[in-house]
Formats: C-alpha cells, structure tokens, sequence
C-alpha cells in the first residue's frame, strides 16, 4: 500500500577514506524513497531548486516514486558537504547551505491525505507535525529526529512524537531523548511519549526495536567493502516502513515477527547504500539481490 | 570432556556507576573457570599469594574446579583496580600490583597434559606457548591477548599464536592486530595467523565468530540493569570453549551451528556476570537460568 515520505532532496559533498565526491543527489527523503521503492509505492513531498537536475528527477521516476509533491522553487538546492573519519563511524561537516530548504513547508497532495503510510525524515519536529495532522487516517506514522531537536526543540519534538506509531533513532539520540544510559529503561520511556515502535539503529552494529512484548535485534551486516555510509539510516528507514507498508501493516496487527522482518530488510538496505557513494547503488540494486541479502542474515545469525 | 585454564587469579578494586568495592575475587582465570565450569569438568593452572581467602577457595571448589594447578607462593595476590565510564563502556586502571603474578610461571600438572581443551587467559605470550606446547595432542586450543601485547610484543604473539584454533578479541584489538579497518578483511589477515576461529568480541553489542565457511553474528543482551563488567569477556571465553567441550568438538568437526551456539552461550554467561559485581552472580546462578536466557536470545533474535 502507498506511502508518502517527507523530508529533504539535496545536493551533499562527501569524503571518505574511499574517495570524494564534490556533488551528488542525497537528502533523508531521497535515500528513504529510494529504498522504500523496492518493496512499495512511494509518493514524496519535498523542495528542491532551480539546480535540481533532469538526471536526478529521472532517477527517482525511474523507480515509479510520485513526484506530484516535489515543490520546484527558485534558488539553489540543500547542499550539504562533510569528512567521514577513517573507520567512518563518525563525520564532521563542513558546509550546511539550506538555501530552498530554509522556508520548506510541506504541501502534502489532496490525493496523499488518504494514503495509509507516513514516513517523516529529520526536518523541524513542527514541520512533521502539520503533515501528520493532515493523514489522520493513516495505519502507520512514524518519522525520525536528530539531537538538534532533541536538545534545541524538546517541547516541541515531544508533542510531535505524541501522534507517532514508530520513531527510528540511533543509541545516542535515544539516551539524550530519555536521559537514560541503560537502553531498556530509555526504550520505556520513550515508548511512553508516543511511538510504541521503537527503533534504534546502531550502525555497523545492527540494529535493535522494542515493541509492546519486548525487543528484537539484528547483528549488522559485515561488508566486504564501504565507500560511503550517507544515507544509510534513511536507507533503513525506508526498508523497514517500506516492507511493513508492503504487508498492509497496521499499528493494531503489528506482529513482532512482521517487525522483526521490516528490521532485518531495513538493515539490508542500508547496507546496500553504503557499498557505493551517495545512491549509486540504487542505479543497479534489484529485488532479487536484497532477498538474497535477507536470506544471508538468515544464516549468519542461525543457531 | 576436560578443559585446562590458565591465567590471573586475582583481587580487584572497581568502581561502576552502581558502586564500589574495595577488594573481591577476580582474574581472567578465575571468570573463565567459573563460566566454564557450568558447562564442563574444568581445571585451573594460575598463582596466588598467601593472602588468597579460604572462601574463594571453596567458591572455586563448589563448582568443582580443579586446583591442583593453583600454585600458592610467599606474598600477595596480583591486584587490579579501576573506574568504570557512566556508560560503562570505558575503564581507568587506577592500580596494577602484579605482585606474585610478575614472576608467573604456569606449571601444568602431569594429569592435565592429555586434556582435551585449553583455555588460555590473556597472559604473556611467550608464556601461552610454553603451555600450549606441553598438550600438543589437544582437540582445541586458543586464547585471548590484549592491546599491550600486541603492540609491545608482536612478534611473540605470532609465533604463540600459530599454535591456536582460537582467538578471541574484540573489535580495537582485531583492527589493532591485522592493520585493517574492515572487520572482514581482519578478520581474514588473522586467520591466516594460525587461529582458524576468530570470535571478536564487541560488549554491549554482542559478538561475531568467523569461521573457514563465513561469519556468525549475535547481538547482545540487553540488560535490566547493569552493575558491574568486569570479566564479562572473559565469562564468555568461559562459555563459549566450556560449551565446544561439553559437545566434545575438535578443530575438525567443528561445524558453524556448534561454534554458533558457542557465542550464544558465552553471550549469555558474559551478560550473567554484569547483573552483580566482580564473581558475584556465579554464587547463586543455576544450569536452569542459562538455559532460559539461551531460549531468550532465540526469540529475540527470531525473525
């Protein structure tokens, strides 16, 4: 069933141990798109500029993603550039251009208001809030933040969590969110400001999800090389909404196992994104590849 | 069948964001055997002063360890003490006194020589090898080192480490080791090395064992609370090598589903050593309890 993700398309600037690139499509809700492509349609609300290439819009019709709610404006994209460290666990960035982004405000489609899956990427929690508001109807709503918002808008973040079903954090926003270092307890107490879904990504490690009957997790999956790990949390991101939307899941029949299974094809698809720079990999990348990657977490964590 | 260990016996100082203790039993040897001994009949080759307690005697007794090879010499046992990070994840050493373990020379007892299993705790390597060489007939042996041999000794730790199926390390070790970021590529320059099972230990977030076939991976448990985690990589060297002798397994028929449930089962008595401090939850810990949390780590892993 139809999903519609919210967040931004930009233009980034990476370096990492594997190489430089000066310019390439990016953005939280082009990588969540992209992945979600796979396994749902996907429809995405977003500005870009007047710098928005042909190639880029091409790419993302290519994976039939509804671009009925991509805003063209004048001026220049989101750029972002930043350096990743050597183990690339960690990066520092260097340029933050919003340019057209700085006065996004979501103009979600009258024919996307009744669609049943939401995905928020990171923007102001305020700016997810009027989206969510306006598809009340929707079986599952979920999104994600970053310690930005989380140290600079708290009240503001909290009463956007409140209309959530899924939030999808990594460990260190989820103890900042909670103030608890002890992942069980920041899991309740984040539980009980909104989203019964909980997921937090650890990367190179997996990735672990508390649910109302107790927790699921999934040891990384270890790639033979990394080139660039941007985007790989919205690539997560949008395999995990993007199957559990594929199997008409609602927040009420959300089995553990059906969650556990939108994990496991969320970390699949973040490893994919990480084996090339920026979304190259999504150039080539086939259904068939990410089952057989699915397939291969089933034996390496058998036993 | 038997398994010999060799390594510290010791008295620790810690103190964790649960609390402090001034002085309670520890050492790899002491974890290791502890672990084990729930899983196999175990003995011990270490040294202790004449200040070793007669209760810790009989805590190493009552789950029938072998002592014949705990050598009691003039003087004081080695002492270790150190503060752990609010997250637990990072420790000071505050005091190191080798006292009678500076001058340790593991002498093996005749009966021990046929014995199966070997279980080398991280000591000396030159050390380690005197050792291994005395049971050249042994289905499976291996070890752990640390940062400082490997660094200031590395020579030696080659040459000791030709003679081993396995090694297990974590993470900054295996990198520190093989020169290699990748975990992949370590692991394979370590392989090469003479360990052809290399389990790299990664804390809290769990372990993963390469094998001549692939990779296993389980992610950690996560804890209600955590008091204390001194000696819980050792507990799982315990576990895990107690677990392949209880089954019998040689480096030959060792096969990727025994050496799977090894790293669940030292997964699992490494985070039973983390709910109290230093050897404390070995005291009342049943065969029972490690068997429900085994289960539990298949239904939280299960997808």
């Amino acid at each position: 069933m139809s999903l519609v993700v919210v967040g931004s398309v930009a233009y980034d600037g990476v370096t990492t141990p594997a190489g430089k690139i000066d310019r390439m499509l990016g953005g939280a809700c082009t990588y969540i798109a992209l992945s979600a492509s796979y396994f749902t349609k996907t429809d995405i609300v977003a500005v870009v500029g007047d710098d928005f290439a042909q190639e880029d819009t091409d790419l993302l019709a290519s994976r039939n993603i509804g671009l009925e709610g991509l805003e063209r404006v004048p001026g220049k994209c989101f750029f972002w550039a930043g350096v990743y460290s050597e183990d690339m666990n960690d990066r520092e960035t260097i340029t933050t251009d919003l340019n057209v982004f700085a006065n996004f405000s979501p103009k979600l489609p009258e024919a996307y208001k009744t669609q049943p899956y939401l995905m928020l990427g990171n923007i102001q929690p305020a700016l997810q809030k009027v989206v969510r508001d306006q598809m009340p109807g929707a079986l599952l709503t979920g999104g994600d933040t970053m310690n930005f918002w989380i140290n600079d808008f708290r009240a503001e973040l909290l009463e956007t969590l409140k209309g959530w079903n899924f939030l999808l954090i990594n460990d260190s926003e989820a103890r900042l969110l909670s103030g608890e270092s002890n992942l069980k307890k920041a899991a309740a107490k984040i539980r009980a400001l909104g989203p019964k879904i909980l997921v937090i990504k650890r990367g190179e490690y997996g990735a672990t999800l508390f649910h109302e009957n107790g927790y699921f997790a999934v040891p990384g999956f270890i790639l033979d090389s990394l080139k660039d790990p941007t985007g790989a949390g919205d690539c997560f991101a949008g395999g995990f909404i993007g199957y559990l939307a594929s199997r008409g899941v609602s927040m009420d029949s959300a089995a553990p196992l059906d969650l556990g299974r939108a994990v496991v094809y969320g970390s699949v698809m973040g490893s994919f994104c990480c084996e090339e720079f920026g979304v190259d990999r999504f150039r080539t990348l086939t259904r068939d590849e990410i089952e057989a990657r699915f397939e291969e977490f089933r034996v390496f964590t058998a036993f």
